[in-house]
């Protein structure tokens, strides 16, 4: 299978398994579970999926159990987007080209929608089909990951760097390495966690999310700077209009490529000396600095 | 120990649990960690963790070990409120007697400490020392009942409640029992899964939490119509303002307090059944038909 032929495969397999983890059905919550499917299906990458599924297999794991933490996951990270584009937070209307979940649905639905989803994801690990101590390890690395000093905090820290454009290299590193980092950095450790992997393979994995999880960010300020509203299917140049500092504003466009072309071969680097560099994560690496939306 | 002296034990062990878990410190978080203390301590009867303590002390718990889930069911709970009184949702600008989260720390915090509470709700009973089956077990009990066919499915109907003042009386229990009920419930159920009581202990613990929740509502319902709003801590009348379906509007005041005490017959009746009746758990069914807050 080539690079895109896998990451098709695990974003199918995920998305399948999304759709039947919550079926839209007549109740009187409908309306919510619309909302939430809304932003959950039919859409995204699944890469935080793809990631743990790889370093599933990479550490020796085999069939389906790892599905059910590659869908919370992908819960996690819609309640996050869906919170995020709430008008207390970015107030953004558009999200994966079309309108946020909040402008299709209104606001309050939108926020039950993103606290079902938080909730769904780990009543979705808590009942998988899973060894009891790997699931505990594997649903408490997601849940220190995602909380007031994991992601939720990288939110915070977001939210008071807008009011001042003069933040520093080192604050915009620290706060995307919790916004966007934690989750990539989780999907990478869970992955090794559910295949019962040695401590050293699960700190190479980390290493290559921290790596990866930066020239992630890195690279979305640059397509923010350089794409089109069309290509991106959110509002490009949104960074720069609210004066908010980037990669690509510290460094320049040309600079920022640089670094992160830099941190993908260090990243290659941590998978090579822990032995987990199957050709997938590999790719990954290539795939993250290439893409175009 | 008289009941009163045995709910301050719970509620006193439960609040150093609570702020031993989330404690303040100088970090980019402070002020979202301030926020979510704000409305999570110094505050509430904490009658969840207390029937989560007293059905793990009833069926044979011993020692702190429950503490750590019982002060999840209070982060929950927290969580819920902070949510609730948003001014997307019940836009309530009081809490307790203070002003609510979104007013003291404004809406952006206010979303994120409710969602690092429930977040950490889960971070906390997934790192407790307890045997893995009933850690899983209790804490996807919880999952379950607060998730989108639960608690939050309970606020989804109670919303479109408002909108329509002319409810049925069923729609009315179907709406509490989520909302409000289906939290209380798992805070009984827990407690025995917990204890590694029988199943036949479970099943009676969850008719009683039926009933005393049901006639928590009832008597939430009575006291909105009937106290002031220095004694109740919240607006008083808002329910009769709003135009919402009540108890106390179907059935009229007396008739509401004689459904109340009728539930809560029955609701000691189960627990004799089971052989659960502890003369706390008796007690608080004469507690929740007094109170006056």
């Amino acid at each position: 299978m080539t690079f895109r032929e896998q990451l098709m495969d695990y974003a199918s397999r995920t998305e399948a398994a999304l759709d039947a983890a919550l079926p839209l059905r007549d109740c009187p919550q409908k309306e919510v579970v619309e909302a939430l499917r809304y932003s959950l299906l039919g859409g995204g990458k699944r890469l935080r999926a793809a990631l743990l599924l790889a370093f599933y297999q990479v550490c020796g794991g085999e069939g389906e159990k790892a599905l059910p933490f590659a869908s919370a996951l992908e819960m996690v990270h819609a309640y996050s987007l869906i919170h995020d584009d709430l008008p207390c937070m970015d107030d953004d209307d558009l999200r994966r080209g079309k309108p946020s979940c909040h402008i299709a649905f209104g606001e309050a639905t939108a926020l039950l929608a993103g606290d079902a989803l938080l909730t769904h994801a780990f009543d979705h690990m808590l009942h998988a089909d899973m060894e009891p101590q790997r699931l505990l390890a594997a649903a408490g690395c997601l849940s220190r990951a995602i909380g007031v000093y994991g992601m939720i905090g990288g939110q915070v820290m977001d939210l008071s760097n807008e009011s001042s454009p003069d933040i520093t290299e080192q604050r915009l590193k620290d706060t995307d390495a919790l916004k966007t980092g934690a989750l990539i950095c989780a999907a990478c450790e869970m992955g090794c966690i559910l295949a019962g992997a040695s401590e050293e393979k699960r700190t190479a994995a980390k290493e290559y999310a921290a790596k990866i999880g930066l020239a992630f960010q890195i690279t979305d300020d640059i397509l923010d700077q350089c794409s089109t509203t069309e290509e991106l299917g959110k509002p490009v140049g949104s960074d720069e209009e609210s004066k908010k500092a980037t990669y690509a504003s510290l460094y320049g466009i040309e600079e920022a490529r640089r670094i992160s072309a830099e941190l993908l071969t260090q990243a290659k680097e941590s998978l090579r000396a822990a032995r987990m560099d199957s050709p997938f994560l590999l790719d990954m690496a290539d795939y993250i600095l290439e893409r175009k939306h």
